[in-house]
């Protein structure tokens, strides 16, 4: 049985709460001789600021890159708000996305039957949602140059930030969409503006030769940015794949994740491309939610898509599909039963801590 | 009695259908020697297009520069989709944004108790909603330079957008949040994205600075542009003002108005500054919705959004505060009288069409 080397950077906040639940699957995994995993540990974000000044060592980085999967927990909180701008906590999660090639970023949004109640959508709207969104991790105004505050003199500064799109990383993405699309319900939304931004045009453009050329089996549909928002907000379900660039997908998957009504539960995966030689890909896998400092150390932490992160990266990095499905199985069947933590409890469910919660779905596996 | 000169610029789709409404208004009120209004009518976006091969004419931006408003329909539809980028629809509008320097759009949200049950969120969650959305309209990176698509050979292009914001846009459009917080619930949220964007940097420090010196009698909340999003569709309630950048205004502002369940029914005003000697400042009022070529020439269109936008012209530019809430009480006796446009209908509501509605309202009035 091959060796799966993670690298597991639990973070800030709750991060180190959620963290430990997936440990215990690894654990478990390993002691039952399912799967053999080789875990180390790292810091990010404000506690790596807080042991090295820095948002993520070297060291680090050198084992993220080390990796065959990088499990990261979640960032930051009100007591870095005044570090420097290079060393915020979030600098250490956008220098692994950059530097190990992560491009792409898959956030399925997710409405579980036994959670329909819990979004602020009316049931009907949201029931048996099941969208994916392919989000460009590694461009975009994330990463493009410059990005500057210049002082202008006169008390004015000007600050400029740079959206830069080139056709092939448009093309890899779009792939991306389009391969996810063909294995759920064959039709990918690719949302840009392309009637503001240059960027939009060729993101348009691009999107549509790859589907011409590459994937005419495909449906392939474009809307504008801030209608596709509205339309997720008013009918969801009419989507299966969302492609977007980078910073309109942290705004459109943050708002996708809140249809569910269930933040706590939604995981993501961020995958490099594939190296022709080894086949393998870099990746990282980190629940969609944050690292809520108001809740942090007091049990009451979600782990379900933390471990449902685990999940995708049983799936997308070790190929093992059918252990993914138990886990997501696992993890619908504790819900069934009715155990809720804080953030998803409603009348007559049963309370559960974050580890309670961790240990049923230990169980149920 | 002081006469006003308006540019109607009714544009395409359903844009000349809701324009027409709003003539009648404005002649009744003529009539009546309520008030004197002038009109002239002018082409813009696909329409501007068919007839002058351009999206505006100087001609039309001359009487635009002129007038003491403009009153905007809608823009675009797939018939100009193939047009050059620099002739497209939405070029017209974004020209008349730039040139009359309206940098402060104001979008207020707001659920009309007949209509809560239209929206896709739960009626608990939308019931009573009154949020204002002011969004910077004539930076970041709608107009920042470069915009280019450049060629790079081996059938590689690079698109890049420019997001740039100086110190004294950040502080004026905060100004108009605060000043209108003031005669709201005294809550302003400024939305950017701090730990990615340096813009998002300098707009927290500015609006920040501004708040400290000019208006510590007003609340000022800072929440990331993504997690905003989020909350607008959680707990849209928390919210009074939100002050927010130009593309992440065209966002949440169309996710905002998703949630009231009745995009047909919410206006916006286009605000410059108001200069030192005439105490003047130029304006433009259009309908949130777009031009829906779908249902354009069948006189079903939703007037009201178009009437309001004319009743906010009404409160901002012409400082007929009361006659502006007589609008709105029209429209809303109206809808409590249970008469709909199709975008509304519900068990139990009476049909109307474009012209009945605006009928109705005049009668109302
Ligand atoms: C933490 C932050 C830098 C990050 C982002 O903006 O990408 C987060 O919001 C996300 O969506 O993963
Ligand atoms: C038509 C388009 C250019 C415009 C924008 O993006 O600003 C519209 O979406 C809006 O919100 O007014």
């Amino acid at each position: 049985m091959a060796t799966h080397k993670l690298l597991l950077l639990p973070g800030d906040g709750i991060g180190p709460e959620v963290m430990a639940e997936v440990q215990r699957v690894i654990d478990w995994l390993n002691a039952q001789g399912i799967a053999k995993f080789e875990t180390e540990q790292g810091l990010v974000g404000g506690s790596a600021y807080d042991a090295h000044k820095v948002s993520i060592s070297e060291g680090d980085m050198a084992k993220a890159t080390a990796a065959d999967a990088v499990i990261f927990g979640a960032v930051g909180g009100p007591k870095w708000d005044n570090v420097p701008y290079e060393v915020r906590p979030e600098a250490g999660l956008l220098r692994l996305r950059k530097d190990l090639g992560l491009f792409a970023n898959l956030r399925p949004a997710v409405c579980y039957p036994a959670l329909a109640e819990a979004s602020s959508l009316k049931r009907d709207v949201v029931e048996g949602l099941d969208i994916m969104i392919v989000r460009e991790l590694t461009g975009g105004v994330y990463f493009g140059e410059p990005k500057t505050i210049t002082d202008l003199g006169n008390g004015q500064k000007r600050a400029v930030d740079t959206q830069v799109y080139d056709t092939y990383e448009i093309e890899r993405i779009g792939r991306v969409a389009f391969d996810l699309a063909r294995k759920r319900r064959n039709k990918v939304t690719s949302m840009e503006k392309r009637n503001v931004m240059k960027s939009g045009v060729l993101w348009n453009e691009v999107m549509t030769q790859v589907h011409a050329r590459e994937y005419k089996d495909v449906t392939l549909e474009h809307q504008l940015a801030d209608s596709g928002g509205m339309n997720l907000v008013k009918a969801p379900k009419q989507f299966d794949v969302i492609v977007t660039d980078n910073l309109f997908g942290d705004m459109l998957s943050d708002i996708a994740a809140m249809l569910t009504g269930s933040l706590g539960m939604l995981p993501s995966a961020s995958l490099g491309e594939v190296d022709a030689k080894t086949k393998k890909r870099r990746s990282l896998f980190e629940p969609v939610h944050g690292s809520a400092p108001d809740i942090a150390g007091r049990g009451l932490a979600n782990p379900i898509a933390m471990i449902s992160s685990f999940g995708m990266a049983l799936r997308y990095s070790f190929d093992m599909g059918e252990l993914a499905d138990k886990v997501d199985a696992a993890i619908a069947a504790v819900l069934a039963s009715g155990l809720r933590t804080a953030d998803i409890k409603s009348e007559g469910t049963t309370a559960a801590s974050t580890s309670q919660m961790g240990e049923a779905i230990l169980k149920e596996l």
